[in-house]
């Protein structure tokens, strides 16, 4: 029995997509890649039928979005963005929700691959590694030998990988240097992540106090899960701290903090102020109504869609794209 | 040059999958559709490849989803169940958001079936017909000639049609009751939708009104979007309106309440006592925090799937499931 297109790729160790892309000589496949795959087909005989050769001419016109987690708010509206794009170019999307773990990351990467994608798109920091442990990001790397890769919110460097990202440090600096003008002195930094993104906020953090003369104090950085009664409980706990404001790398996080506030008797924004993270229904829902940095994540994925069109129809672009935020004000500060 | 599956598809008007379906004599295609592409195939001297001949027997274990907006918090914490579920069965999922008009509905499941899935999931209850217009349903019937589809809490009848629903008519019926018991008289009804869900829930507050011998009045029934500050403006510009409680179809709705209490100086719950819906992260967010009834969604997304395993492994499987919902009991109510 003669092998099929699924056969070779297994035996190539690539997704059948990649061995379509070999048979119509898509300029998207590595020369290595490429080599590897055609002397798997030399050695078997394989002669690429109709099916094989339509593939990459007759797209699919499907692409790959990966989050973590989609049912947190932020990366829902991302993906809802995504897919409404996604359509109006007349593609479809395949979600994987990876978790956050690296091995599940790397599962849900390595399956997607052996679908039928003209690209991938991962969607929030997560997979541009992990900043305490200098986490491994050769698959994505790997992945971008297949397909175009597309990272909104992350920023990987590589051959076919696109960082679309939110300027967070931008904003945080803003943030923090606005809270200073403003007379406040002592800020907390609250974050929820080592991310990509997270650490862009924490540096915006330390850059502020830095540049205004005021001292980068290690307990005044804390890292927590984002979950408002936690973060209320641990304020609660932590008398010893000694803070006028905070700075929230999540809208959920900056609502414990108003908890907190309110358990203490302390006024808002006077004795405290508080900017929360990604404008989201939170911060209406909340009294009072909280000031909150708009990550604007409509035009990031716009921006993310548009530049994988340009990509996949051949147009070289910049592999890194920024996006500036927005801070929201509301109640929280009293700038 | 001879024809392919996807010409005998075109010309006989129905999906890739359902040829193969023909080609492979499922059982899921109807004898109406069976003969129509067994003419087909046979006026234009088709001879079904290994390809088409495979598609069934190697099933691509894909499920596709449609929501209309999954930015939506309830319908982006039932997609992230949805997919875990699906994956643990080792199932992909194709993602549609098809909007809330009749027609983007209608589309997303003609689409969506061109690919091949082996199942069709429809989440929410707005697939399930607009109460106002007896909106048609019959693609979705239509849909489910080609793949078992399986509607999240909405209904529908119709062989290879199996619907999972919320009980939101018993969990309102005994809200409202619960309110009528602790001394509340005057309560308004205040959803955004007609889909099959809202009016469950109006049926609940009617049936529960009538029970206690309380009138039903039409003013106290108003329908308008689910935005906080809409919700807090309306009711602070009906000042004719009386009522002493409220509940809401959705959580924002809800906290447009309390925000209109607070915005009135009134006492929540000794003035006003307000019941929301979903239980999301903004019944936790606002203060005080809101009474809210939980939909367990995560159960009604492990039912579907469990379901769907059952009736693709060839099982007989009750067509309609009921899950009960839950009354979390935070400060906006004093029982």
């Amino acid at each position: 029995m003669s092998l099929n297109i699924y056969d070779i790729a297994k035996l190539a160790g690539v997704s059948i997509a990649t061995v379509s892309r070999v048979v119509n000589d898509s300029p998207k496949v590595s020369q290595k890649t490429k080599d590897k795959v055609l002397a798997v087909m030399a050695a078997n005989d394989y002669t690429p039928n109709v099916f094989a050769r339509g593939m990459s001419l007759n797209s699919m016109k499907t692409a790959g979005i990966i989050c973590p987690d989609v049912s947190d708010h932020y990366m829902a509206k991302a993906v809802a963005y995504l897919e409404k794009n996604l359509r109006s170019y007349g593609y479809d999307c395949i979600l994987y929700c990876s978790g956050y773990e690296q091995e599940s990351k790397e599962t849900a990467v390595q399956l997607i691959l052996q679908k039928r994608i003209d690209a991938l798109i991962l969607v929030g920091s997560n997979y541009a590694g992990d900043a305490r442990y200098g986490e491994d990001v050769s698959y994505i790397k790997k992945a971008s030998e297949e397909v175009p890769v597309f990272l909104m919110n992350g920023c990987i460097e590589g051959k076919n990988i696109y960082s679309v990202i939110t300027n967070d440090y931008q904003a945080v600096y803003d943030s923090v240097s606005e809270l200073i003008q403003a007379g406040r002195k002592k800020i907390l930094f609250i974050s929820d992540s080592y991310s990509y993104s997270a650490m862009n906020k924490q540096r915006g953090y330390e850059n502020a106090l830095k540049a205004h003369g005021l001292p980068v104090l290690g307990e005044r950085k804390i890292y927590m899960k984002n979950d408002i009664h936690m973060v209320r409980d641990l304020l609660l706990a932590r008398r010893d701290l000694d803070f006028d404001a905070v700075v929230a790398s999540e809208d959920g996080i900056a609502v414990g903090v108003l908890k907190y506030a309110k358990a203490r008797m302390l006024s808002v924004p006077e004795d405290l102020s508080i900017i929360g993270y990604n404008n989201s229904e939170l911060s209406i829902g909340c009294e009072p109504e909280l000031t909150s940095v708009d990550g604007r994540g409509e035009i990031l994925c716009k921006v993310t869609i548009d530049s994988m069109m340009e990509v996949l129809g051949g147009k070289k672009i910049d592999p890194l794209m920024r996006i500036d935020c927005r801070l929201v004000k509301r109640c929280t500060t009293d700038f």
